[in-house]
């Protein structure tokens, strides 16, 4: 198999690039000058070389603890229980949170294998029980395997007398009610709140 | 910058990848194996050291001259003018030419700084000259410059007494080559009209 081929089939793995986008993003590197090429392949290697996980919370870091976990303006009272560095990224931009994350790097996914066993639970359920955490929002994904590990977790975090909330399920902000699901919708009326 | 806002621009440089699907490509690379991150960095870096310009036809190839051009099989009194190596791939995918290529790396683009003078016209016409080529397709894209540059090289060209071709119109205007589904360019290619 030939250099260019080898590069289109390695962009095609990644998630949402087809077989045309692949093509394309090849080209794009045929074309670029050695120097540009060579800063794309070292920051994809720094990633792996550099970026570790947090001994705490397990969240991407280039230092250990991470930034979120040593800042003494945040809330250290307040951890969100997320399954993907991505959620803490996606979590940050909205600039409402300052609390602290403790990332799980999976969820539940009996199909794939992944049962309790295999989720860093005891490590979490060790950092709750020796910090003087007070509540803990389970934000893993609506999804059924996002739910049955908040469903899991709950069991385990409550005998700690640690107040457990979930992210609130609803229609999203810009969104239009006839094209939402009728999951959605029946968890936005479910989880109605009272106007004030 | 730290290592995954770093990657997360050199990805968003590439084409058709904006912010969002930048950070997804990053944190995918963030949770590859540490070989798979290198089997991707060194695929980028090969085709940088490995894939150069065939010295006949200018396309991208790991061989001097390139495979199409050393085919014994291939018609070589057939040249195709394309824009780039990637026009080459949307053509050889059709399956249905068998003649062989010339890359200008470019089209006249004077905005850009890019006359008559910055394209490898000379080359061409010196392969031309000392070649039994009968007839040149000008394949370059149905754009402004593309078309602009299918002038040009038609003036060039047709005091060689050669015949002068141009893909049919059956491809979109004011698409990319590359992208053209392969049975829209295969009509292309056999609808080809000689430019009077």
């Amino acid at each position: 198999m030939d250099a260019v081929e080898r590069l289109i089939q390695e962009f095609a793995k990644m998630p949402s690039i087809g077989r045309k986008s692949a093509q394309r993003l090849a080209y794009y590197v045929l074309g670029l000058e050695p120097e540009e090429a060579g800063l794309l392949a070292r920051a994809i290697l720094d990633v792996k070389e550099r970026v570790h996980r947090c001994t705490v919370c397990g969240n991407a870091t280039e230092t250990d603890p991470c930034a979120i976990c040593t800042d003494p303006r945040r809330d250290a009272g307040l951890v969100a229980v997320v399954e993907q560095p991505s959620d803490v990224a996606a979590l940050e931009r909205t600039g409402g949170y300052r609390g602290h994350y403790h990332v799980l790097h999976g969820v539940l996914a009996p199909l794939e294998g992944v049962g309790p066993d295999e989720l860093p639970t005891r490590e979490l359920l060790a950092r709750l029980e020796k910090s003087a955490v007070r509540e803990v929002i389970l934000a893993t994904n609506p999804t059924v395997e996002g739910e049955a590990t908040a469903v899991l977790l709950t069991r385990l975090i409550q005998p700690l007398r640690i107040r457990v909330t979930r992210l609130a399920r609803g229609i999203p902000v810009g969104s239009d009610l006839e094209f939402v699901d009728q999951a959605t919708l029946s968890r936005a009326l479910e989880g109605r709140t009272k106007v004030e």
